[in-house]
């Protein structure tokens, strides 16, 4: 089966995490890899985008009980009914968690990555760090700043 | 996006509910519909490997916290970690629920079929029959004989 | 930890489920066994009146995202937000399982339960039977005519 | 229906989170709300502790398919089956959430949190912050030093 990574960022994001999420999409795809997503708009969307410009397949992972909402640039969409339990899907099912922009839902992707374990989990791009209380951040994630180094970061094709 | 068609059936299965989800899998994909199946053996493998023996989209959607278990033939695995809970996943996520054969597992997909409501439940073969008190059977599943009399009920392609 | 019987029903019944369900609550709450149900209308909140009229424990394990909607004899509310797929969670809360009444989400719990495995599932009154290709009763679930013997039935005060 | 105040933390501690857990169940107990936890040890041990030497109720939302691993001081303990994707559930069943320290389960659980929206999440302690690309704290989370205070910052008895 072929390689499968998650793609996590929020359903509202600025032109610079599109772009990112878009040509992370489209790498992705050209590296014969399946997309895992959340199926809505921003990142979501974007990634699916770019991966479908290059004939890549995506699987949105939905929160309601059915299809409805589903962006145009998935192959399939898989209607959970789970509400944001839907998360802890979405990161389970990647060899690889790659996180862009931040928000409170992309922020529970990550940490429900970190906490599953046993699998890279990588930052693209500028988003919320998490710091201790000592003010050290802290470890675990990689950190991206092209999605070319994030796809380097995962180690799925060292 | 495609047509998606929920089938469900048990994990260990007779040569006759094989053959009958071997022939539905091959009939889903040569109309183009994605396959959404649970990702085990018996019914499940049966009607991936129909699936694929035609080019078509397979995903498995897997009880376990990641892809270990999936079968060869899927195209695509969500590993959900939700155990018999992600059986819900698999009836939300068709156009339509086909069962072959019968196990408890199967009957609470179905059930979780008909209490979804909206969608068409077909039964292919010869799986449990409900009764209700009076001896009488309980309306609301369609009952075929052959694959390409459960594609017709489904309603899907008239 | 105290005893935990799981206790499923439809969300809308008739007077002689009512009656069934309510005396099912009472003596649990009796025998300091906590209930857990849907907690919702119709057998549910039969339970949940019985147990809460001996001062029993209930805990409500609802379908939506919030407390709205939970019934007023509940002690506890979970809400899942998972709809039906809580069903699974209701019937691996319990140490055995009791279903009154027939509808298809009672169903599924009922089939999750024997999927379950492990735990007595019992019947009580008139629900829907279950019957293979012969048109023999599938064996697994106890059938009781009163909620005393649903109780013996399930083998936790033996 | 009770109050309910959900409490997240990591299941392994130090004395300082003990010692803050404890004393925020027994604040909890002593003014009649329902604890929420995830059921093990750690701060989950300890807010269930603290409430259970006050009479109160506390209702552990386990992780796994059964009632392995529950605490000695739970009322209830309500086995999902469902992994991580408990969470969810935990945050949705409170009130208010209340986390106690820094993992990264208890990250995304005030995560999920602040996603579902609605409810005060109040940080008790020295736990992780976030900060933004700009090294500016991300606003929502209300911070407290001692349980008393973290009451007050739900709002619920104001």
């Amino acid at each position: 089966m072929a390689v499968q990574v998650a793609v996590c960022g929020p359903a509202k994001c600025g032109q610079r995490e599109w772009d990112l999420a878009h040509e992370l999409g489209r790498l992705l795809a050209e590296r014969g890899a399946v997309v895992i997503c959340g199926g809505h708009g921003g990142v979501m969307a974007a990634v699916a985008a770019g991966a479908r410009s290059r004939d890549g397949l995506v699987v949105g992972i939905l929160p309601g009980p059915d299809r409805s909402g589903a962006g145009p640039d998935l192959s399939v969409a898989v209607a959970t009914g789970l509400g944001q339990a839907r998360n802890s899907v979405i990161v389970h099912s990647g060899d690889a968690v790659v996180v862009v922009g931040g928000s409170w839902g992309t922020l529970s992707e990550l940490a429900l990555a970190m906490r599953r374990g046993g699998v890279p989990v990588v930052q693209l791009g500028d988003g919320w760090r998490l710091v201790d209380a000592g003010g050290r951040q802290v470890p675990g994630v990689r950190h991206a700043r092209t999605p070319a180094e994030a796809l380097d970061l995962t180690g799925l094709w060292a």
